[in-house]
This record gives C-alpha cells, sequence and structure tokens, in this order.
C-alpha cells in the first residue's frame, strides 16, 4: 500500500483547480528548474539545483541522468540517498490528481540505488538501499532494500537473497 | 479489436511517405500547437487551443496535465468527454504508421475518465465513463466503463462492480 | 542474454564519473545532433545527420518517427537496416551506467522492422528482419525475426509461423 494523504475536492476534478492546490508561482519557477537540471551536462550542478530550488533531499554522489523529471508540483516530497543513480527520464511523481480527490505522498530512495530509464515512481513508495530497478518500470509499490524488480505492473525478479547468490556465483 | 480503417501502401514503408498521407502544413501547424500545449501553464488556454486549432473535441472542465502529446497528424480524431483528467506525458495516437501499410482510428474518451501519467492510449480505443487507467498503462484495447485498468499488456485490475464495492467499503 | 561488454568502477558510481567513461564534447555534439534528429520533419535528413554526426548505420528509406532517442554517448553502437521504421519517442540505448560497472553493447536491427512508439530498447540486443514490436515495449532481449512481440516484460505475442499464417487467413 503506497502512503498518501487524500484531499477530497467538489466540483469538477482537482486537476482544473490545480491553484487552489498548489501555489502557481511553485509550479513555475519548479518547472524552471526542472528543466534545466533536465538537460543540464553536470551532475553535481542538477543536485545543487535540486536541493536549492526545489527542496529534495539528494545524498553525495547521486546521478540523475538526461531528463530526470522530479515532480513538478511537490518535489520537496521527494528524498535519494547517497550513491545513486536515476536513469534517463525516470518520472518521480508525489502527487496524483484524481477526479473527486488528490493524494500527495513522499518517495524515498535509498543509498546505491539504481533506477533504469523510462521507469515511473508513484507517490507514497520506498525503494530500500542497493535495489535495482529495470528500465521502464511502473513503481507502484515499495521495493525492498536488495532486490532487483522490474515490468508493468512491477515484479520481484530477484530477492536481495538471490542477488547475493548470483553475485557470488559470477 | 481496435477500430480502424487501413490504407496499403506499395514500395518503402508508409512513414517513408508521410507527407503523401498527410500534409506537411497540417503537421506543421499540428506540431507547433501541440508544443505550446504541452508546456501552457492554463488548463483552458489548452483546451481552447486544441479545440480551435486541432479540432479535437474536448469537453467542459477536462483537465491535460503537463506535456501531454496528441497525436501530431490527425487529432481531429481524438475525442473526450467532460470532466475527465489526461495525466502527465500521456501519448494519445490516432494512427499507425507500419511498414505495408498505415492505420487510422479515433480515440474516444468518456466523462469523469482519470488517464494515468506516462501512458500510451493507441489508435481505435474507446475508453468509458468514469474509467481509471494506471499509470504507464498501454492502452491497446477498449476500457469498460467505470472499471480500473493498468498495466502493459493492459489488464482489468478492478470491474466497474468491485471499484463500487471498494468505494462503499472505504 | 544481452551482448554487453563490462567496465567495473571503483569509488562512486559510474554515472558520476561519466566524462571520465566518455568524452564530454562527444556527450555534448551527440546530444545537439539527437535533438536536432528528433524535432526535424525531414526524415532523409534524419538519417543523413544520424550517420554523417553520430556514426549510426542506418539502411536506405529507414524512418525515425517524432522525438526518437538514439543513444547519446555511444549511438556508434546501433546498426538498423533498411525500410524500417522507428516509432515516436523510442529510446535505443547502447549504454547501462550501474552503481559498480557500466556495460556497453551494440544494438541491432534489421530490415523492414516496426518499433511501436514509447519503446525501449536496452543495449546488447538483436531485432531480427521482419519482426513488429508493439507500443510501449521493452525490449530487454533479442526479437525473433518475423515475429510479434509486446509488453513489459517483453513477450513473444504470435511467432513469425503464427504471423505468417495470420496474414495468409486475411
Amino acid at each position: 500500500m503506497r502512503r498518501t494523504e487524500r484531499y477530497p475536492v467538489v466540483g469538477s476534478n482537482s486537476l482544473w483547480h490545480i491553484y487552489k492546490t498548489v501555489p502557481f508561482w511553485k509550479v513555475m519557477k519548479n518547472f524552471i528548474v526542472i528543466q534545466l537540471g533536465r538537460y543540464s551536462p553536470s551532475l553535481p550542478f542538477k543536485n545543487l539545483l535540486y536541493r536549492r530550488f526545489l527542496h529534495m533531499r539528494v545524498g553525495d554522489e547521486t546521478s540523475f541522468a538526461l531528463m530526470v523529471m522530479p515532480d513538478v508540483m511537490f518535489p520537496e516530497r521527494i528524498t535519494i540517498g547517497r550513491n545513486s543513480i536515476i536513469g534517463y527520464n525516470t518520472t518521480i511523481l508525489a502527487h496524483e490528481y484524481l477526479i473527486d480527490e488528490y493524494r500527495i505522498g513522499n518517495v524515498e530512495i535509498g543509498d546505491r540505488v539504481l533506477i533504469g530509464a523510462n521507469s515511473t515512481i508513484l507517490p507514497g513508495v520506498q525503494i530500500g538501499d542497493d535495489a535495482i530497478v529495470s528500465a521502464a518500470t511502473l513503481v507502484h509499490k515499495d521495493v525492498p532494500a536488495g532486490s532487483f524488480v522490474g515490468g508493468n505492473p512491477m515484479k520481484i525478479i530477484y530477492t536481495a537473497e538471490e542477488m547475493t547468490m548470483r553475485r557470488l556465483n559470477q
């Protein structure tokens, strides 16, 4: 179960009233920072941008690949540990806007985590240390530390124990 | 079965002859409108753009999130009802160009439908009222009204009846 | 099994040291060429760009749709035959950067191949002649010639023999 806080809305859908739920200037500022980060060739500069202007927690030496897309509304809900890799064009969502409510949830990614390209991470999930998320995965639930997951819907491909055995047998 | 009209081509593949199948100026105009819409912060302005210049049918209060990508060649084949949400970076295709033919099909999305982020909707499908499509779904067949679907390939996760029961039990 | 060459790294993750593994100027040049190609309306011009400046092998009449994303680091590892179609926003990766190593692998796509929109092709795979890859597929292993594949994880939907039968029965 993903951990999200739910806010019901009345009348038209929650996205139609977006700037009642998050200030216009905040979305604009976040969008500009995210676009700079998406195309910046310097990894340390991206981390500085994300920490300073999006208020994301990003550990040392964590690497964002080209065109990563952090949440444009609530990026401050995203925490990533140290020495992790977030792959090309990964989408990290901290919100979901539904017809009759919207939900906000923290995304917590551990240390030495690898997220493959084109993955989508939903609000309210935790990804444990040393986990490997395959490319194009929909991360719609927690990922156990050390495991290798992938697919849509996401499945555990190898548990942490199986990954340890595979490394020993190499 | 998706509802598409099929046009065989001879010689090289259908996309190589793209501007024999759709006028160059139309694709250019559509592309500019779509790029404006992808990054516009105003939801009512997007709806105006899509209705006026792409000839899409879009119902009142329907909300397009950031970077939605309607079909660049045949957007006039797309109909969306009222009070629906089309999530971040969703691709709505009304064409498919194959090696020896191309196909065009209407996409019909109902009222109060939620399409999750990064989904891909193929030509010739209908999505019924009140349906919920999970993030990153490949919508390659019809979605029954009121159901909750997701995955790649797409599966029904909860039927309309199950969704009603879940709401009552909340 | 995908065919990749593996390069271990010590200390922080492989992406953090990106410009020790591939020259900065090469990535910059590739990025500019790829961005031009992503949005160019002329298909022959894209092929010229990709052959001349990215050193990809691209056969005659092969068509790249809008916003295709070839590998920004090692595009010279990508070979595509003649009269194929690479669909909208397809990502073709020739590298994968993991925490403690990086891997590089050739991508070989045959003649008359169709790749559907929003697919992700991983390094070290071969896609045989006349294969059809559905939209939004994660191509994480070889695709047999003439087959129809799709899904995430990728599965064979119809074998080459079944595809031949289906064409005869039409």
